[in-house]
């Protein structure tokens, strides 16, 4: 039924719909360009979610944002108008949380980020240090000697800080100098781009701290595979049952590709059919690899077949 | 002469010594583990340049350093008993400098960096904005809004900044949005080890600028060929005849590779004879390149044979 260029959704008679719509049961879902754009429900973005979930499908948010909490997610969703609760959530802060409880870490974590990230820390009781300001006062030379690692520290996690410092990334790399240390990063999107500037993502603060450690991470976020693993453990997911949506082809439909998910592209974010288009024609494995298998112009247009 | 593996220079003859003393007219010498650490000359180092500058070589010291100005290498040099004037020193804020003048740049430089790179700027009457501290007061939003850009802004220098933060990696990546902007970093290097903790170098600078912006700089600093042009065009060198010595392959070495110059390691600094050897023993040619010419204990074994 899909073409190796992607198929657009356009295209597809209702009985080629409803077909694809019983191919899957589990459906991930991007936020951000897909079913909401800040604080705004994309159109009629919620029905779908609402009847996807109302027809019995077992339905994830699945967001690189480290900045918010699983309960905070529910509580912006539910605003909106989603029928979601906090097991439809899969947030890499929560992923990090479970990454550590799964090796039964009890060690202190340094962490570069926010308390979305470390309510998810407290949430498995897992100790902490690290987040808020943290800007060098005085010299250099007295800021070396000012600092004494932590001897408990066994993991550092990387994610999206605003207070993102010089300091920090001394005080990351020095406790990653022990290579028995766990290095995590929640994801690596690059940038934000706004009207009139450029947001950093966790992928430029990622890369400062990897450049001066020496070391990779194992991120957590879209396209690596790691939340395919907990979908599969602890959901019981059938991969070639489940749908990945997305705004993004190097994250949401990468993701999918490389868990084995069929995928579908909302043009309401980031890339469009232009650029499915472009990807489809290149000579790099690695770029087909982002075409999705459907591509539409927005969620709401499955409403009808719903 | 040289083996492909690198010759120890304990295992050459005087004659042969001779005859390699008389192959170029022209020193390189990076500074840091070759000819002092910190402020400590390294043993007979002094004595060594004195007399290649006495036998009439022309010499200079290059460093990646972007904290200080020439002048100030020029006060350190002398107080450790160099005798070395600002025409001997090449350092990676000067390089920005002179880049910038060459291209006849008339705007304003955006800086993440120290008083060594503005002073550069200043002599050469190119204005900046930008150094000192720069963080996070309030929320992420207040700082978005109050961000206007400076639109005389045409070019973001980076370099060696302790006081780098998000904010400057946001305002930075907002400059060079515009593809007009020149992108200039001072270099790449990783980090400086130290005992108990890892300062990070300007390469971990650079690379968060570089992920956020996404788009790579133009590299002053060794090991791109950057220098040489300069060398070329303003002081006449001819790299053949030219000599460059260092304690890391893959900047100081890697640069005299680039540039066609003869190269020399001395094992007081990053790396040793045992690392020569695992260079020349690797598949991979770009890791070959790392193997010096001649490699000595340290820069004071040449000094019986000035």
């Amino acid at each position: 039924m899909y073409k190796d260029s992607g198929t657009n959704f356009a295209s597809l008679s209702p009985t080629e719909i409803k077909q694809w719509l019983e191919s899957f049961d589990t459906v991930l879902t991007d936020c951000d360009g897909v079913i909401w754009v800040d604080n705004n429900p994309l159109p009629q973005a919620t029905d779908v979610i609402n009847k996807l979930v109302g027809n019995g499908k077992q339905l994830f948010f699945v967001t690189n944002n480290s900045t918010k909490t699983r309960p905070e997610f529910v509580d912006k969703s539910v605003k909106l108008g989603f029928n979601v609760g906090i097991e439809n959530i899969i947030s890499t802060a929560y992923l990090a949380a479970q990454y550590l409880k799964a090796k039964s870490f009890t060690k202190k974590v340094y962490v570069i980020g926010s308390t979305g990230i470390t309510r998810e820390l407290d949430a498995v009781g897992i100790r902490h240090i690290g987040i808020g300001p943290d800007n060098l006062q005085g010299s250099l030379a007295e800021a070396v000697r000012g600092f004494t690692p932590d001897p408990e520290v066994g993991a550092v996690i990387v994610g999206f800080d605003e207070h993102f410092s010089f300091v920090k990334i001394m005080k990351a790399a020095s406790y990653l100098n022990n290579p028995e240390v766990l290095f995590i990063g929640t994801n690596t999107d690059e940038r934000f781009p706004m009207p009139d500037c450029v947001i950093p993502g966790t992928g430029a603060i990622v890369n400062a701290v990897t450049t001066c450690a020496e070391r990779l991470p194992t991120v957590m976020g879209k396209p690596n595979k790691y939340i395919c693993d907990i979908l599969e453990q602890q959901y019981n997911v059938n991969p070639t049952r489940t749908l990945m949506i997305g705004d993004r082809c190097n994250t949401d439909i990468l993701l999918g590709k490389n868990c084995g998910f069929q995928t579908l592209l909302v043009e309401t974010g980031i890339h469009k059919a232009a650029d499915v288009k472009q990807f489809a024609q290149s000579d790099d494995q690695e770029t087909r690899k982002l075409v999705p298998d459907v591509y539409a112009g927005k969620l709401g247009d499955l409403l009808p077949y719903l």
